[in-house]
């Protein structure tokens, strides 16, 4: 990970965007918005004017074990200082009206803190505290807007899943997750091979068994079988399980025949 | 809003999923849900023997506004209790080992559950409680786990906020916002004919106080300011603004000169 500043943790990755609560009222809320910063790489928070002063305990005991992120806080007392050495700054806010700029999604926001990231820029994000949000002096610092396009009857998030949402949709773009994957626990995904091999002797027993009654039915009701086993994207203990069935059913009609 | 069954809220989109909270331990946390769950539209909460009986005053309180799904939430003895009407069940956890099945990540399961919906299926999601999240029972009674892609050295959310992501994945889906979009408060984006006009009036105003020194760069310095006041995204109101600057400075040259 090269470029990276943080020598501590290489898990977390470098460039993401500084986190800056412009007068947060509750430890716990703060605590919280450290969780939610370090689900997803962050670990620059910055606090302005925070009502219960800093260092907060209560903040310490919601981190829930993010309390790396809540001892590197720094606390500014000023908006205009906690953003003083940022090139580009966000702010989110539910009520961006009577202002004029760009306000983009939080998902588009993650994918230009990429292309921010790239450049080098040093970039943040505001939000505001609990009771009433950033005010308009707060805004006139930001470049661009933020705004979680959420139901418009109750929009209103709290602080920390405000910052979840922003956060989430940085790690998002910065990793890359397949959307998709079987989870196999300690098995392998059988192979076609060994599944065939099951779906032969499946059908030899269903033979004997006297499945299938119409010989002319027979080819379509093992392609619908086939078909079945097929999708199920079976591992190769759960087709070693389907042995063991299929010989117990055997055993079980010549016990009771 | 055509096959929608909520005939109290219609701005609520119809169709998603049911959230089911798995022995939840906290009021607080049901009542954060309740808000993380409106905030996406989304109005069914079940419970599965919350540690605290049901009702439970401390859910209304930290709901903040969303009353309304507290009051309708249903609590059952038992996960299979919860979810025998439903079709499809997804769970989510931040531990999948072991068990075989797809894994989405909640931005490929806000896709699906669009599928789900327009097949007409009932379908919910499970979360597990605080402590110790879902248990085996519950996961085999799920078709597909949904797992978020986070920090892997820090990925426990809180429960509220598993309930955010996925929440939100669905709703981002359901609905469809501009990523990006220019808030211009009570006015209109600037035309390009009033643009020009100001550009022309201050192209002037240069040409008489002396900017342009040199003939050969004027072409090149006026290109460059059209091209600064065109990348603006101005309003009407600001060129209105701009035109009263220009005439200010004009006025303080007359005065001081």
């Amino acid at each position: 990970m090269a470029g990276t500043d943080n020598t501590q943790d290489n898990a977390l990755p470098d460039g993401g965007p500084v986190i800056v609560l412009v007068e947060p009222q509750l430890g716990q809320n703060i605590g919280m918005v450290a969780r939610a910063m370090l689900n997803n790489g962050l670990d620059r928070l910055r606090l302005v004017a925070p009502r219960d002063g800093w260092p907060n305990p209560e903040a310490v005991a919601a981190a829930s074990g993010a309390d790396s992120v809540i001892e590197k806080a720094e606390a500014f007392e000023t908006t205009a200082d906690a953003v003083a050495d940022l090139q580009r700054v966000y702010a989110t806010t539910a009520r961006p009206r009577g202002m004029v700029g760009r306000v983009l999604t939080p998902r588009k926001a993650g994918e230009e803190f990429m292309t921010v990231r790239q450049e080098g820029h040093r970039y943040g994000v505001l939000f505001g505290g609990e009771r009433a949000g950033l005010n308009n002096d707060d805004l006139t610092l930001a470049d661009t807007i933020i705004e979680a396009p959420l139901n418009p009857s109750f929009k209103s998030l709290n602080l920390a899943q405000a910052v979840l949402l922003v956060s989430y949709e940085w790690y998002q773009n910065r990793i890359e997750a397949p959307a998709e994957r079987l989870e196999t626990g300690n098995t392998e995904a059988v192979s076609k091979e060994q599944l065939l091999n099951f779906l032969t002797r499946l059908e030899a027993g269903l033979e004997t068994g006297g499945f299938f009654k119409s010989p002319d039915m027979r080819p379509i009701m093992v392609r619908n079988i086939r078909n079945l086993f097929q999708r199920a994207d079976l591992t190769e203990q759960e087709v070693r399980t389907l042995h063991g069935i299929m010989e117990a059913l055997k055993r079980a009609g010549a016990n009771t025949g």
